[in-house]
């Protein structure tokens, strides 16, 4: 890479330039990998013929190789799929920031915005790597748990593999920035109503064939992180 | 428009045509807008001399238009938002589905891809009404509560507005698809874990003068939808 970076940091480009009022801004890797690892959907945006497209997919990180399902783009966009340029973006919402005016409504969110140049994998080992990294980003403990691809599933399936080199991580957290301007006197609420993914109670398959207990990692709250809101029966 | 549009529907393209598969799939507006009304922030994808960039922002639907807030994107970008092709994308994963097979892992999801050309709006009115729409989007009932914006945070602000013309609407629910095939015997769980975003008590600024209650519309299950886990005091 000809671009700066740091021995810790991800590459300091034009686009990936944190600017002035990003305070809470970060080119860390470490940040990158929490954002990263927090979720498991990311949209993967990419120039076609017809203009930009924006899909959204699930993804599982591996050290500093981002995997990505690519099934999810249509049959005869999947072949232009390996080594074009795509933008990735993983975003978390973490609540509503309510201001004295309209103008400082805000979201306090995380978010990670990725540049690269993802390649389609085609070595079936390669591709095992990514659904395995893939599969336990989505739920930990399934790989070893349910039947791994066979040979077959695996040629169907498209992974992309893309290096986490050039990324920005922006985060807003806290209250409105209204609270000591010339609106603070208002009689009007302000403050933050967090929002957060949470697991529900699981609901088993109909067509499940007599009693399988629900194993203790679909069980724990391994699945969109936090804590679930149900009391675990596995 | 040169394609196809059903009275009651949106264009069909090459790239909004549904595949074999897609068996949940839609054109419809009714469809469109349900995904869309149910959420606030969408994935912005276009092509910049750079290449692909994928922007999460806040969005608020009008009747058959979609306004996007635009100053997520850089000062430097921003002047280039006016009329150029974009996607936008918008998400909500409902569950993750597990199956016998890792194979057949899939996630529960609502999703609707829009594809136009935005404008950039530049008339105080026609940003004001961006703003509402935005701002009621994200918080319903605030527009009127908390001060509008003035002139020349009207002027400050880029807002985009997109026709929703050209669109498709995908959508899974239910159980893993391995019930009936040769996976079915193994002692394994499979079912569905439900995921929803839920508010959390709402958090005061500590900045508040004096005892402001929340007021009703923000005590509801109005924002991100979905009743609240906590019980409501405003």
């Amino acid at each position: 890479m000809d671009t700066p970076e740091p021995a810790d940091g991800l590459a300091v480009t034009d686009r990936t330039r944190l600017r002035r009022h990003d305070r809470e801004g970060s080119h860390e890797r470490a940040d990158l990998y929490e954002v990263l690892d927090a979720g498991f959907v990311c949209h993967l945006g990419l120039q076609t013929p017809d203009g930009p497209m924006v899909l959204p997919t699930s993804y599982g990180r591996h050290g500093d190789r981002l995997y990505l399902h690519g099934s999810v783009a249509s049959r005869s966009l999947r072949a232009a799929l390996d080594r074009v340029p795509m933008c990735v973006t993983v975003t978390h919402v973490d609540g509503v920031v309510v201001a004295r005016s309209v103008f400082e409504h805000a979201l306090n969110y995380r978010s990670a915005i990725i540049y690269g140049t993802p390649g389609v994998l085609t070595e079936p080992e390669d591709k095992r790597a990514g659904m395995h990294a893939i599969a336990e980003q989505i739920a930990p403990g399934q790989w070893g748990y349910a039947r791994e691809p066979s040979d077959e599933e695996l040629a169907v399936t498209t992974v992309l593999v893309l290096p986490l080199e050039e990324a920005s991580v922006k985060v807003r957290t806290g209250p409105p920035l209204d609270g000591g301007g010339p609106d603070a006197d208002r009689p009007v609420w302000a403050g933050e109503i967090p929002l957060r993914t949470v697991r529900l109670e699981p609901r088993p398959d109909p067509s499940l064939r007599g009693q399988v207990p629900l194993p203790p990692h679909l069980a724990g709250p391994g699945v969109a992180g936090g804590a679930p809101p149900w009391t675990p029966t596995g």
